[in-house]
């Protein structure tokens, strides 16, 4: 079962409807027009809403700061590759729920359509990962194990990469790979990769942590395809 | 006391000479080769080094990941700015150590100089900021309540400014000031800038949460210095 935790992404997860709730769960008091859109959703997807005390809320959430509201749902169904996407993230070696719901929210913020994770299994808490993207991760497909759709430029971020992410042509569809700080992208994905690419760093600081480099490079991508459109 | 844990973060306050050293905890078989560098460095600043048994590294460690090294220390004293910088970061608002940690990191990888922290006091536990700042924190100059030099031009990420963060020249010295993901810029950072600008996301989507937000912002004055280069 995934807690959804706090008004932001419980709400993120009713709207997107693409799990299947158990209930909602409501801090007594709280006024029916403070959260009229949760209260909104819950109805139009049939979920029963619970009013409770903030004691039996703290004793679910994980966090604090579920702020007297946390949807209780089954995990997220499989997610598969949309069949049209230009931009696609790979993340291989992701290492804790936060940092992936980190990851999947600038994701979304710079365009990425799907995240791959290179991994045998789903093994994150789906609460963890939803509070993390703030919502995110309950609208963008993240799926497990596929590699990118054969013929899409697999662009590798790699920290020796001679070529930067400002010199290569990133406008053309493509799925950008990134991998984990300690052992970085794996041999089966360097060696797939179409081009290979690095975020200049000054010499001698330590290198950019996983999801802060994939903001970069996503954030590069999305600015590459706006001065493309002259937007 | 700060716990420096992790042979990153010991070894880089070690070196960076700036703290006040208790001792250095070694868990005990540890050989000696295999941590010369952090052998030679306490030596250097003649800390006392001590092997003891990973339950007790265990014990006295925040992480687990400490990986058999502790460095106590007392907190760094105050920092000053820097009196020639021509890149300073002014955070407003940030909340965890964990967060300043990682917004240090990607500061120090993309060339600032000093990192101004808009808040009272510090009230951070030391030892986890270096952590997450995989050691940065023990070289970058991060100082409390001070306002960017005088005539320094003040560039304030604000989400709704009509101008992107492209189309600003960021070569000149400059701040860049990032604000809280829940308040954004207190008011009295907002009067004070010279510009503002936004980074572009696509609609509907979360924003950025600070850090990640600060990491592009900052790696777009880097690429546009290098570009004004020709390196």
């Amino acid at each position: 079962m995934d807690l959804l935790e706090g008004r932001i992404c419980a709400l993120a997860a009713l709207k997107a409807g693409r799990r299947t709730f158990v209930e909602l769960l409501i801090r007594q008091g709280t006024q029916d027009e403070s959260i009229r859109d949760l209260l909104d959703a819950a109805a139009a997807q049939g979920v029963p809403v619970k009013r409770v005390r903030e004691e039996a809320l703290d004793a679910t959430a994980h966090a604090k700061s579920h702020g007297g509201v946390l949807a209780v749902a089954l995990p997220l169904p499989p997610a598969v590759l949309p069949e049209k996407a230009d931009f696609i993230l790979l993340l291989d070696g992701i290492d804790d729920a936060r940092n992936l719901g980190y990851a999947l929210r600038s994701a979304e913020a710079f365009g990425v359509q799907a995240v791959l994770l290179r991994r045998r299994a789903w093994d994150f808490d789906g609460g963890d990962v939803s509070r993390a993207s703030s919502g995110a991760y309950e609208r963008l497909p993240v799926v497990i194990g596929e590699t990118p759709p054969p013929g899409m430029a697999l662009v590798g971020c790699l920290a020796g990469a001679s070529r930067t992410i400002y010199d290569l042509d990133l406008t053309p569809p493509l799925a950008l790979a990134l991998g984990g700080e300690k052992r970085g992208l794996s041999a089966a994905v360097r060696d797939r990769c179409t081009s290979k690419v690095s975020i200049p760093t000054r010499e001698g600081a330590p290198s950019l942590s996983l999801t802060h480099a994939a903001a970069v490079a996503m954030a590069e991508v999305a600015r590459q395809r706006r001065a493309k459109l002259g937007t």
